[in-house]
């Protein structure tokens, strides 16, 4: 249907220039002077806050405490950093002086040279680990587990809102443990709380998986993430979770007294999900009208926009909305009022906006006490609503909402996923043939070098290694060799899935 | 008496050297390797969080939106402040590069020279000005109340935890209206939601006054402020609120249609209150034991320490205190198990912590389901609770820690303050024989730089001007000349009054 009050650029249109679009037009942020730094706006910010209650609440309830550390970094921990680490990412801000002067003619330049340069913070593995050196020194400190949610800076050379920006808000973990097992239980706990946010609450499915020897994360054992899959097929990394076994420790010197009273090492982990979060929920559930919000992150699940007519009983139909508002907020929805209600735009703002249901109140509501839902999953049709039932009614809208937008998104997923192959041919006809699309294969982990030989040449990464159970033998797609399957049920074998995902490879992971 | 648990030094020893003590037996915060940063710990960040959600909640329900503008702020913005700002502040973080690259001999050294130096925000007027005067266009888009939770740098040469840090955390909140009295209003407002904050939640006695023309913030019109009043005798600056009028508006050009179809400026605001709140906790409520703490900031209200020895019947004490723990945690309370309950050590750590409630318990305690309370206010002695009464015990004895902490805090300001002062003779007295101790006295405005040349060379500076009811026709402690006293009940005549306070004058203003 043709519509003027849609977004001027259609998803299949110009994909990229939607998604800039969705944001404006949603009012959730917008770029600054300076380049790279964007302004979260107030919705966006609301949603962000709607996503850091609900995290942090599953952080505190697993006995994670948050702090705060510097931003600002020593370049000589870096150097440390840089000995241990071949990936080292060297992009980010550096602060060489404290203090503004005016010179000759009037103009402020840079004074107070400092001694040794800062930087802030890409992330803060090397300060939280000077402490986690000071703070450990038994096995009775451990685990140690704390969260901090901040700003980081990478400078980015291709900047787009949410997605890469220079600046960036996000949480980061650290942990220390006494054993291996423990710090790796906690690497895949903190995982299945990303996925329970990201697929429970976000309504975004996700691969929940590990990344590949050439994939993960500097320094790290292993890197496990979880990837979402966006309306143009492309993957999106939102979160990650890293096992860094003594790696860190052993170059930050974090020791301990095991129970026996040896001195051991301890067993680290980092993890990580960012303002990022916002930019896969744009791209998984926005249409052409502009975004749509699941209940649980929307800042207000419903709008009450009154209706006030030259000849309306504005005070009665004030009221009436103020009663309905507190009647739903004392239910536990978030519900608001706008205020320029006289605009009939401001329907089509909510709807940009993504606000799950909207109620026009007006005379004619006030006399009958029915109402009639705008629901944004199909904004063209109306669903009724007596006074009564108001409170179920909503609920109940709410959960549709929320399972349309899982459908949708999870359909999506499965058109865009191959699962069938298991042939050499087949897969080479499939990245042969296919653009932004993925696929699911059985292969043998040994043979990495040789597939990402194979599959870059095509433009396609390994995603993500998955572990699926499965009754079948399977063979690796490349070499044809069977994957030995044992069936315990209690612990079925690891076959390692990769899943591909085509060109333009997303950078800047998390952390 | 003499308590082998207590801090090394007591208050009246050496108040400085207590203040750090407290902080690093509370566990609260420390400093960092670089310089003027603070790492704040779990229990210090615990704290800074409730007195967010306690603010956050009222500036939430009064319609102010958070938002997230970025960190770093073009130099070309400080420039124009610098012109009209005479009190321009210049000591902040400049970022002139945006990499880092080893040199020939390996050291990592800055490069990617930024065409144009970045600033680290002392503060985002500039900033937030820039998007109001593009977000601003009619007298609907007003008011626009805006709020932001950040980080914020200003470099501080002397720098003292919580109270002067190079890097600190803090609201800042930016409102834009249509009108002068609309734009007092609400920075009035703020000053009170400021004094609610210190005084109701975290019972910290407040002058809630306005700065005097020789203190207020650079540009702004008035600033309003609550003033502390430490244990030693010093003031505290503990929140300040702008009203801007016009000035920094015409700067920004942020301008508007009025409802007339006429251009105008916007009256602006800004207000904020940091991580110095902590600092104003701890020197107002600790004691030679450590920190104590009201119960609405308390992280935890009450602590259960298991009492485990080698004979007791372990699993029931553990169940029984975790049956306790939700219990309380069901009525509301903040209530936690401690983890190594083994160690009668516990008990002063979280005395030193500043928890309000201990409850230990034992096998005494199951068997006869009686509870002693240690009361953080009194820890000699025990309160006994029947299992029945728990909550309601558990309550009231809350309440009576906040009067408590509340009654010596008023009580050493009273005694601080003399509010008899009313010949100049008498306050010439006061100014040469006192330390340490504030005077409220009555006095011409005019005659500020009058006041400011006798009491500066005593030491002493002028901390607030209050606004306060008299019936009485009060005369000018220098001038002796009579101040009018317009008797009209609904405003009675602003009679100003000035609040003087002693040497070391606080340094960083909060805004």
């Amino acid at each position: 249907m043709s519509n003027r009050n849609a977004l001027q650029t259609s998803r299949n249109e110009d994909f990229s220039e939607w998604y800039q679009e969705v944001i404006i037009a949603a009012e959730l942020a917008e770029n600054s002077m300076v380049r790279g730094c964007m302004i979260i706006k107030p919705w966006g910010y609301a949603i962000w806050e709607r996503i850091k209650e609900l995290l942090d609440s599953e952080l505190k309830k697993s006995d994670h405490e948050n702090c705060y550390f510097p931003m600002f970094i020593p370049l000589e921990l870096f150097e440390k950093e840089a000995e241990h680490v071949s990936g080292f990412a060297k992009e980010m801000a550096v602060v060489t002086h404290h203090r503004l002067e005016a010179n000759e003619t009037g103009k402020l330049v840079p004074a107070g040279k400092l001694e040794s340069p800062l930087i802030v913070r890409p992330t803060s593995e090397t300060i939280i680990g000077e402490s986690f050196a000071k703070w450990i020194k038994s096995y009775r400190d451990l685990p140690l587990k704390i969260n901090q949610w901040t700003n980081v800076v990478r400078w980015e050379m291709r900047p787009r809102i949410f997605l890469r920006t220079s600046e960036f808000l996000w949480q980061e973990g650290h942990t220390a443990h006494s054993s291996c097992d423990e710090a790796l239980e906690e690497t895949k706990f903190i995982l299945s709380l990303y996925g329970k946010l990201a697929e429970n609450y976000m309504r975004i499915p996700v691969y929940k998986g590990v990344k590949s020897e050439s994939e993960k994360f500097p320094g790290a054992a292993e890197t496990y993430c979880i990837e979402a899959i966006m309306q143009d097929g492309k993957a999106l990394q939102a979160g990650t979770s890293h096992y860094l076994s003594q790696n860190f420790s052993k170059a930050a010197e974090i020791k301990f007294q095991t129970d026996k009273g040896d001195l051991d090492y301890a067993y680290t982990t980092s993890w990580g999900c960012s303002t990022r979060l916002i930019g896969a929920l744009i791209m998984t559930h926005s249409d052409d009208d502009g975004l749509r919000l699941p209940s649980e992150i929307a800042p207000y699940q419903i709008v009450i926009i009154p209706v006030i007519k030259k000849d309306s009983s504005k005070d009665e139909i004030t009221k009436y909305c103020s009663d309905i508002k507190n009647k739903l907020n004392d239910s536990g929805i978030r519900c608001t009022i706008v205020k320029h209600g006289e605009s009939r735009g401001e329907k089509w703002r909510w709807i940009k906006k993504g606000v799950p249901l909207i109620l026009e109140i007006g005379e004619k509501e006030l006399k009958t006490g029915k109402h009639n839902f705008i629901r944004r999953i199909d904004i063209n049709k109306k669903y009724e609503s007596q006074m009564i039932n108001l409170i179920s009614d909503s609920k109940r809208l709410l959960v549709e909402n929320d399972n349309v937008l899982w459908e949708q998104a999870n359909g999506y997923l499965k058109t865009l996923c191959n699962q069938s192959i298991n042939r050499k041919d087949d897969f080479i006809e499939f990245l042969t043939n296919n653009t932004n699309k993925h696929a699911i294969v059985a292969w043998n982990e040994n043979e990495e070098s040789h597939y990402n030989e194979i599959i870059s040449s095509f433009g396609y990464t390994i995603r993500c290694k998955l572990e699926i159970e499965s009754n079948e033998d399977l063979c690796c797609v490349l070499t044809n060799l069977s994957l030995i399957h044992i069936s315990e049920p209690t612990r079925p074998e690891r076959i390692s899935y990769a899943v591909f995902y085509l060109k333009n490879k997303q950078t800047n992971p998390e952390i």
